[in-house]
């Protein structure tokens, strides 16, 4: 790790405070000294920062993607009964409802979170919003990670089905909607791992200042 | 938040490494002044590292809990017909199989994390270990997360069934058997609450040092 460089990091309000509780007669010095010299690590947290909010673009369109496949998946079979015509929705099954719930508010999460990832990027030392982001990250990693689960557990009973339990495999009549929905629980699986990134990297970012 | 407390903070390593880096002459008077202070948030940073011991903890209880419940469900009904007997067992479900895989890994996980959380108790400014915790704890928590929430979606279809997909409830037979697996679930989920603590409370404490 990059330790050796961080040790030199310098946060200027912290040193400032410091050196007035502590040694009020040579804070002056310090101060002035730490101002004139450019941040060590500023590029690199700079990076962390702007890899941050791509990342959160690239999550936004894997979510976004995601809930509306699995938004508007319907699929109704070219042949019925008399009493009824086969017909598979995403709101037949709870699972699937919960994932495009727990997806689309995720996506318009990330959304509101790209102003402060933004910010964070010209200000690479603000640790509130780091902190903020982190904690709101891994609340929005555990409902995308429930959300794509729940999805995947369904999907494959649809595609597989269950002797034991005796469900049947769907996915032999309804091979698109089986498709559709395994696109989207696919997509929001690059979701989930663009959130585990995201906490990771706020973590290093975090780590000195 | 305790941000006013924390802006006083002197981390000792790194302000002597500052100190030498860029103003050499008053790095000694500033350092002797800090070794003679105690660290005014150290208590603070202790508390919140018994804290996480004593979550990891609960934690292992929880996924223990979980891991065995559902690894040892197993119902066979008192009838049977004369080509098989009505049988259920959590490694008929793959959702279930995965569930008492996950669990299990986030228990022993968990058990292999006590000596680091025990060392950041003692040495609650060493970052590395708060790092290494964050991180793996987070892909922890993404799979606990998956693991619950892939067991929800099937319990929940055993016990309501799913009309459209002609899938049955089968917990009007298997009344022990979806009991205990739904047990098993509630305690999977604790476990996901105490993981995201965990992973919040370790951003916290690398916020200042």
């Amino acid at each position: 790790m990059s330790s050796g460089a961080n040790a030199t990091t310098i946060d200027v309000p912290e040193t400032r405070a410091e050196a007035k509780g502590k040694a009020p007669l040579i804070a002056a010095p310090i101060v002035a000294t730490t101002k004139a010299t450019p941040h060590p690590n500023a590029g690199w947290k700079k990076g962390l920062a702007i890899f941050d909010f791509l990342l959160r673009l690239a999550a936004i369109a894997a979510t976004l993607a995601a809930a509306t496949t699995m938004g508007t998946t319907d699929e109704t079979l070219p042949f019925f009964t008399q009493f009824f015509q086969f017909q598979a929705s995403f709101d037949d099954l709870p699972a699937f409802m919960f994932f495009v719930v727990a997806t689309a508010i995720a996506s318009g999460y990330l959304a509101l979170s790209l102003p402060f990832s933004l910010v964070s990027i010209f200000r690479p030392h603000a640790q509130g919003i780091r902190l903020l982001l982190i904690i709101s990250d891994t609340v929005m990693l555990a409902l995308t990670t429930a959300g794509a689960a729940s999805a995947t557990a369904i999907v494959y009973l649809a595609h597989n089905g269950d002797s034991s339990a005796n469900w049947i495999a769907i996915c032999q009549q309804f091979t698109d909607f089986c498709q559709s929905v395994s696109g989207a629980v696919v997509a929001s699986f690059i979701a989930v791992v663009i959130f585990m990134l995201l906490v990771m990297m706020s973590a290093l970012a975090l780590r000195k200042h």
